[in-house]
């Protein structure tokens, strides 16, 4: 509380952790911040996690990067200062920005809270250009300066390092859980168990449905049964397809390697759905008659709109719930993206921006 | 009301109409039917629907057939005698029997009024053997012996011979019509004017959707707009997928033949759906990112339970809805299956069962 809210006089250059060029590891640098508008907050960043999309961006994965790039979507900070005209936030809330930082508001996706399809194409939080026409930079920095429709508040409850994985990895399982029915008396299965797994695990938990977590194997199960699933199963071991046909509610999957789709749908219910929240970057194989014989469901599944967003992190907070996090210097980021691509993190690293 | 409701004795023989075997012609001959039992009704057929299901069978297509086969589950007939512990029926009702002529009705699905998907498998109208173990024969037959749990009620409101093809063409429409929210204020596209797709026209217009046809090429178009389509776009054409982008509430594709997943679901509103009720045999390919953008579906549904059919004929009685159909006598049977198989058919064929 120690900033007066009329300041509006932002950093103009801020320092970051930045990819300067495809490929080349993050260094430290600084990197422009627009001044404070009218309806825009500056937020002190505290923490940012690390998404495994982050990496694919540094790296260029899917081309036309941006660089100097600075990642990181899952931001938790305080609020520092703030433009005249806003409303909702005051200097010293605990707030939250995810992947994205504007969209139109106006268009019928945004005015049914679904701003990250905005039709005029929602502002991502790096990696875009601004209605500015100036590039964005992430969360691997200290400050930030976002319109305050796009800023989120993190409600007392749930401490700013755990909260920050939830503003991409909580909100990208909570939306799907609650649109198809989690909740009791309902058989909900996660496949895969990392940053966005372990997530699915504990709000699917919280909503009260019966979890259980398909991973390629045990390894992970003691983990999985703590985190809140009644069941853990192997999906490299063939008898799993066989002994759980026919079980499942709703089955989330978190993974990006190729599934065979025929046999995650044999393990639905009648109406049941396998919703896909990562996915392979090629084309898949489908039968549809996997999904005629039952009235099954194959949908996607993409982060959530600013609404649900904060509907997520008032659940969260009101079931104790944060992510697992294994919080870093910002000087480990470049070996933290290698244990990510190793799958050996758990379940999430969080940088902690007074390193930055 | 000619018949005594107490008369249980069936007829031992019926005249029908059976393909003797795989791939031969169909050729009039007998089949047995069981007395009529403690819950059963004996109907006298009227009018029996030609499905391209019944072609599929009666070549032996899935294999595995049982001959000689008397297809049609598509069936409008009348009551003429009723078991003992028959509640439900009487002689002289109007009545109708689809896919299924029983199923276990304790298992969860039967419970649950999906008895298509009967855990301990549902009794095909034909091509299926019976729990006596003894075959199945369908409704290109002058009687048939049926459990009243399996029979469904006409009303009044539609004529017999254009109520036989709702049997099945008017459930496999209806059912997900009705789940993925067809009505006032949605956009429905129906993939496909055929048997079942002109019954999608018409029952989605009659929920207050507004509905536009996608076919091939524009040569049914004037027929599709008379049965209640606001719309009508030719699939060959590629503008249709750049113009559509983005417009359907729900798109239901009737069509075997491997479709453009892609594109179709490129057609999708955000959370719309393309549900299959048609399929080829063949995988198909999809790119997951098609259904994650726009929190996107592809579902599948199979034809409907007897609480939902009898739902349905309610409904098309009460919006004065059956099919669109050439009445054929029986000696037309091959001649009608090669007219199918040509989509030379508007739009569906019903056999006059008093020529049998």
């Amino acid at each position: 509380m120690s900033h007066p809210t009329a300041a509006v006089s932002a950093p103009t250059r801020v320092a970051a952790y930045a990819a300067p060029s495809p490929k080349a590891p993050l260094e430290r640098t600084t990197v422009p911040r627009r001044p404070v508008g009218e309806h825009d907050v500056l937020i002190e960043i505290k923490y940012s996690g690390i998404c495994h999309s982050d990496i694919h961006q540094a790296r260029d994965g899917w081309g036309e990067g941006i660089f100097p790039m600075v990642p990181g979507h899952e931001i938790a900070g305080i609020v520092t200062a703030t433009g005249a005209g806003v409303t909702k936030f005051a200097v010293g809330d605990r707030v939250g920005v995810g992947c994205f930082v504007d969209s139109c508001g106006e268009c019928a996706n945004c005015v049914q809270g679904q701003d990250q399809f905005c039709e005029r194409g929602a502002t991502g939080t790096y990696n875009a250009l601004g209605t500015d026409g100036e590039p964005t930079y992430g969360g691997y920095s200290t400050h930030i300066v976002v319109a305050e429709s796009h800023t989120l508040r993190i409600p007392d409850g749930i401490a700013l390092d755990v909260a920050a994985p939830l503003l991409c990895a909580g909100i990208t399982l909570y939306s799907p859980l609650k649109r198809w029915g989690a909740g009791p008396g309902k058989k909900v299965a996660i496949v895969g168990l990392g940053g966005l797994g372990h997530m699915g695990v504990k709000i699917a938990a919280a909503l009260g449905a019966e979890v259980t977590v398909l991973s390629q194997t045990l390894r992970k199960k003691a983990d999985g049964l703590e985190l809140g699933a009644a069941y853990f199963h192997a999906t490299n071991d063939p008898a799993t397809f066989t002994e759980l046909a026919g079980t499942f509610d709703l089955i989330v999957s978190t993974v990006s390697a190729p599934l065979d789709l025929g046999a995650y749908l044999g393990l639905l219910k009648v109406e049941g759905a396998l919703v896909n929240v990562g996915a392979p970057e090629e084309p898949v194989s489908l039968n549809l008659f996997s999904v005629i014989g039952g009235n099954k469901t194959l949908a996607g599944s993409m982060i959530g709109g600013i609404p649900q967003t904060q509907e997520m992190l008032d659940f969260c907070a009101a079931h104790g719930l944060g992510a697992e996090i294994e919080l870093i210097g910002a000087d480990q980021i470049n070996e933290a993206y290698g244990r990510v691509e190793a799958s050996d993190v758990r379940y999430r690293f969080v940088i902690d921006a007074s390193t930055i």
